[in-house]
């Protein structure tokens, strides 16, 4: 790997990180520079259908925020590609959602597709989608 | 648009009904066509978590196909973005499958990435998810 293309993907991977760093401090402006602003950008919730636009896109994470409790993302088997002008990071995230009676931990499956504008890498996509599990009791 | 760009808009669209036409026919070997041929291409199904490389994710393919009943692919809500080399298609797949008691349809918001490669688009990441429905009762 030459140092450009190492450089790349750290500041890629910085960028993906800074996303859920948004995310954990519920903060809409730091987000909102996340994405690209383009009526392109795209969002799927765990569960949800797609969202297009960076107006309808932050408005459901607003919605999602208005909700929130303290939470964190561990992202897990972090996978990250870069190939010239863009970038997809593949990862677990697993949330950690502070409850009164404890934590609960719930698992997504997220592909982010990041482009790199002016030397920035910004989101045009993230699609996160629920990982079914089966419990079995003794 | 310049006619090179819908020329290649075309043919991203093309190769992404191709991807569908292949899962319909059950078909593993026009399936492995559709895909990259490298150790990095992935895929979730929904509510799966991230499979990694070809021969993993055919192998996954191939467990569907064995159970599958006659199926249908209708893609609707398809939006295409192409970027250089790379293009990203997101559609809600409305499953029809067959069944002995009539056709059972179900919906996952998709997001296919593909890259070109000597004039081929070929598929590096394919993220199906489940879309929650609420059903009301009279």
């Amino acid at each position: 790997m030459s140092p450009e293309a190492y450089l790349q993907r750290k500041s890629a991977a910085r960028a993906n990180r800074a996303f859920y760093d948004a995310l954990e401090r519920l903060d809409l402006d730091a987000l909102r520079v996340c994405w690209l602003d383009d009526p392109s950008v795209k969002c799927v919730h765990p569960g949800g259908e797609l969202i297009v636009g960076p107006e309808r896109v932050l408005e459901a994470w607003r919605r999602i925020f208005e909700n929130a409790r303290p939470w964190r993302f561990e992202l897990v088997d972090l996978d990250l590609e870069v190939a010239g002008e863009m970038a997809w990071a593949n990862q677990v995230e697993r949330l950690h959602v502070v409850l009164e009676s404890g934590v609960l931990i719930a698992e997504s499956a997220a592909t982010n597709l990041w482009v790199r504008r002016e030397e920035e890498w910004k989101l045009v996509l993230h699609h996160a989608s629920p990982i079914a599990r089966r419990f079995f009791e003794d």
